[in-house]
């Protein structure tokens, strides 16, 4: 394989994600569905079984380096969009509210996922941290199905649109807190070389703790640091290139020292980074829009479609089956009993209530990545990663279809959203 | 080496390489010398002189397979876009003029250094094929200096600026031409498995130029078939993401089936497919947006600076010196005599002829990644890189200093822009 081959790669990448992509869309299904699809296709876990592949290079693809640094750029940059994306007004808003429901929509997986691990994998080499870590893929919502339904039916600006909105950002940074947690208790990287393993070698929980705390200590207060200094290179050339390349070299560094020397996932540094330049209200979506160009036209189908290439059916058995439709059945499940107790509890109607947890059950990129997070680290087994694309699958497709149905006979009308308040449409 | 520790070297290049060329800018250069300034200091050459940097993995950068990966899609990206912006009309229009002054801009150059190559490299490897190489890189004029000091001076719609410009795109695509026929010939590439090397394995020099010119006319075909297929695309979705999508994996693969079928440079055939999309008036700006935010964002700053990191002051001597100088002196000379001659000989006035010679003594980017398919092709060796920066330097230091001497009297009304034109300023 040389550097020329790649590029027939990416073309292939390019060419089946986007027509794959353009198909899932057409049946309401996320993108990134698509991608994956495209991933097993053009990979070798289904050419493997009709034919011998030793001889191949180029066609199926087929891990590589060039493909890894793609792939590893481009979840970066995906991490750091979502970061840069969210509007912490928003969440500041609804506040408790919303805390509330996504803390318990965090917390119901968690406990059941850690159980299902318990059951389906009692011999894991790392325990009770695999089990954990079973719960951890199950906390990350993915809101962008549930955001456009809403949208479509006008019911975004009411409060169970604005509660969810903020709970899917909440449950985010919550989920990846406890991923940092997990795969730096679990030891599972401690082959690399991290600072972390320098200063506690033994592996004293209570020290990786106050380590990671410290991570997050240093990322806020050197990406407020950071974000002023970019402001005033913003007022002193506005809009000018400097800016988006700044930003995307600073969450490099972010995601390289997460890893390096904290000993907390990169992805992690990636997405804080993108949470703190997020408030520079001047430049966020200025640079979200390059870094979202990135993303979209190259990076973001390798990643994904990696996850495809990287997919082997060879190792697959009834009970893996099992795992996965139980696994995405508790997903859902304890989701919607999670957020919508929550809801509940917080005196939301009984149907609101169930609407609210139903728009939270929706999975995505951020599981998928968080799945790929651990099998690197080996925490998991990497013939479990059709289990978190079944939940996506499954999960996309039944959050339209009931949001949609809860809807149906409700007349009560929408607030009006802020575009239409400018517009004055309600005057 | 990992790939967490490649975030932290793009990290690295893309802080150090904007750093450098913002400095270079407000010195009036092309930022893609700061680029390269950029890569010496974080690359090994200098640091090699002091310390032992075998156990080095992550500081001071070496080439490796990210890198590699990320500069070569780099190198497709800029030559992707030199052709998007291309505007054929503007050629069409000065047609046999520019022509004209192109090909003696071109002849007159790869004469002079075939024979400096003779002189310097009497025993190259390739002989008489790196001769001409040494000519081959001379070829291509970097307009972009000339362009804004024209501007600046409001000469660039005068009859002089605009046969620079059209003179500036043909001796581009005649300087490519004759690279692929240079390279393909000298068999540089055999080692590589090429369709070329099966039908024609003893190399017989006229089968292989057929075979160039089978490519050109498969290369322009294809991408007018394409190029219709995205117009039809393009009326059903206007500006959607597919079209700088599927644009881009064209161009990619364009450049795999020109290197690995035709035998040709790859970076002729991402700058053939650029060519022939920047005729489809609907897309071709949208999708040279994109491919330029992917490139000013990650990919050329890693391209250039690569050039830097792979530099090397081991091998250096006062030959490589003389021989860079001369170099240097001969490809300026030769341009001002070969475009400023032809100029002459269309009856242009003697300073205008000279304007004309000096607006085309300026190379940049393209001399740059010939001298890079040279090393990689084996037909040069890697210690003469640095003939070609110094000449990109100079010519880029002297280019805006003399232009400005040679309108400094010149009092006659230049003709209104088509924007002054528009606007009805001369009415």
């Amino acid at each position: 394989m040389n550097v020329t081959d790649f590029l027939l790669q990416v073309a292939i990448i390019l060419f089946t994600t986007k027509l794959f992509g353009i198909f899932m869309r057409k049946l309401g299904l996320p993108q990134v569905l698509g991608f994956i699809v495209a991933g097993i296709l053009i990979g070798p876990s289904i050419w493997e079984l009709f034919f011998d592949l030793s001889g191949a290079s180029v066609f199926p693809l087929k891990q590589n380096d060039f493909l890894n640094g793609f792939a590893e750029v481009g979840v970066i940059f995906v991490m750091f969009a979502a970061g840069l994306e969210t509007n912490l007004q928003d969440v500041k808003k609804t506040g408790g509210t919303a805390f509330l429901v996504a803390a318990a929509g965090v917390l119901l997986p968690l406990v059941c996922g850690t159980g299902l691990g318990a059951l389906f994998l009692p011999h894991a080499e790392h325990g009770f941290f695999t089990w954990l870590f079973i719960g951890v893929i199950m906390t990350a919502t993915s809101v962008g199905i549930t955001v456009e339904v809403l949208r479509e039916l006008g019911k975004l600006q009411t409060r169970v649109g604005t509660v969810i909105l903020s709970a899917a950002i909440i449950d985010d940074v919550l989920g990846i807190m406890i991923l940092s947690i997990v795969l730096s208790l679990s030891g599972a990287k401690s082959a690399d070389y991290t600072v972390l393993s320098l200063i506690n070698p033994s592996g004293n929980p209570a020290i990786t703790v106050i380590w990671i705390l410290a991570f997050f200590v240093f990322a806020i207060s050197a990406g407020i640091g950071i974000s002023k200094l970019f402001k005033i290179i913003e007022k002193k050339s506005p809009h000018t290139r400097r800016i988006p390349i700044f930003s995307i070299a600073t969450c490099f560094l972010f995601a390289y020292i997460a890893e390096k020397v904290f000993g907390v996932a990169d992805i992690t540094g990636a997405y804080i980074a993108g949470l703190v330049l997020s408030t520079n209200h001047n430049s966020a979506q200025y640079v979200d829009r390059k870094v979202s160009i990135n993303s979209y036209t190259v990076f973001a189908p390798v990643f994904f479609s990696c996850i495809g290439i990287k997919m082997s059916f060879a190792g697959f058995s009834v009970e893996t089956l099992l795992f996965a439709v139980t696994f995405t059945v508790v997903a859902i499940l304890t989701k919607i009993i999670g957020c919508g107790g929550a809801a509940r509890l917080l005196k939301f109607t009984r149907k609101d209530s169930f609407r609210t947890g139903m728009g939270m059950i929706a999975r995505g990129e951020v599981a998928l990545i968080v799945m790929e997070k651990g099998i690197s680290g080996n925490i998991i087994d990497d013939k479990y990663r059709v289990i978190v694309v079944l939940l996506v699958l499954v999960s996309s497709l039944l959050a339209p279809i009931l949001l949609k149905l809860l809807y149906r006979h409700d007349d009560t009308p929408a607030l009006p959203t802020r575009q239409e308040l400018e517009e004055g449409h309600f005057d």
